[in-house]
């Protein structure tokens, strides 16, 4: 098994989960908020500031570049903006190190240059994402279904603005499911058998 | 098996090949075109008024309902609201039948109050569209790329128009998937164990 894998999933679909099944399965390295943690480390940043940098800005990550990234090199770049920029060395430096599966960060965009790389997109009903999210993230049951939009459209607004590309376009991405149809346990055998035909296809 | 499959797919992606071929690995009956020859039988309309009638108004489908459907009962409608009325009628009939699969028609939108449908979306990259679409369907290597875009954006404004929703947004169905990645006998075996799990996990 060659490939790198990348998993984007919706809050609440199981997606995190089924991509350390996955990683477990086909045993490879797992990366998720553990690549924001790395990156803080070697950025220097505080984990801290990390988090409080999620918030981007209304205009593009490109238009963010054009203006703040020419005339001081990246210092004047929104702190948004480097946080990525540091994700980003670290995500690559986990592709470069071999087979993984990476969950998040626009971890698809970030190695759309890679060769060996299949990218996944994970999705599910609201009414199971509400249980979900209830039960394991401890969302109180009448504001889970609002809270999970938002953070939805959180995701959605932090790809949409880095990659110039839309959250949830199935072309984005080698293959997409919805966790629900099948369960947890099925979807990481499906993408394995993806995984491992893709292997063959390329090495016939 | 129980499930009634729909399959959009991309000119050129091998989608319909792949529909084929799993209806007759799950052993149940396969409507692509046929079903436009059926609603054209059914309806009284010939065959050549179907095919004009892909040509499709600007507005969208409810705002043509809105218009013409209530003054004359549909009799006002634009001759492609008729036929695609016929056909939802024929694919509502296909399924009432039992599991099949059904290509294309918005057939997975005209469904999507059967409890026990499944549906699919196949892309491809272009390099292989143009590769399919001049082998297969004798396009012209010098115009194939740009013809493929045109049947597309053809496809994409029928889907969007009939159904108001978008085109290739993963959410839309159950499974997406690019048929480039792992080819055509792996695609069609990663849709037949999706309909499978699908399958044990309600019959559970």
């Amino acid at each position: 098994m060659n490939s790198i894998i990348t998993i984007s999933r919706q809050y609440g679909s199981g997606g995190r989960f089924i991509a350390r099944k996955l990683a477990e399965k086909l045993g490879i390295p797992y990366y998720d908020n553990e690549i924001i943690t790395m990156a803080a480390k070697e950025s220097g940043y505080s984990e801290a500031i990390f988090e409080k940098a999620e918030q981007i800005s209304t205009h593009s990550f490109l238009y963010s570049l054009s203006m703040f990234g020419s005339a001081e090199g990246l210092y004047g770049l929104p702190l948004a903006d480097k946080v990525y920029l540091a994700q980003t060395e670290v995500i690559k430096k986990c592709a470069n190190e071999g087979p993984c599966v990476i969950v998040g960060r626009c971890s698809d965009y970030v190695l759309n240059e890679y060769p060996n790389v299949l990218n996944f997109f994970i999705y599910s009903d609201e009414e199971h994402k509400v249980k979900r999210a209830t039960q394991y993230y401890g969302l109180d049951p009448k504001k889970a279904a609002e809270e999970l939009r938002k953070k939805d459209k959180k995701r959605a607004n932090y790809y949409n603005y880095y990659t110039n590309q839309r959250w949830g376009d199935a072309e984005n991405y080698h293959l997409s499911l919805n966790s629900d149809a099948v369960g947890i346990e099925a979807a990481v055998d499906i993408i394995a058998l993806f995984v491992k035909s893709h292997d063959e296809l390329n090495n016939k």
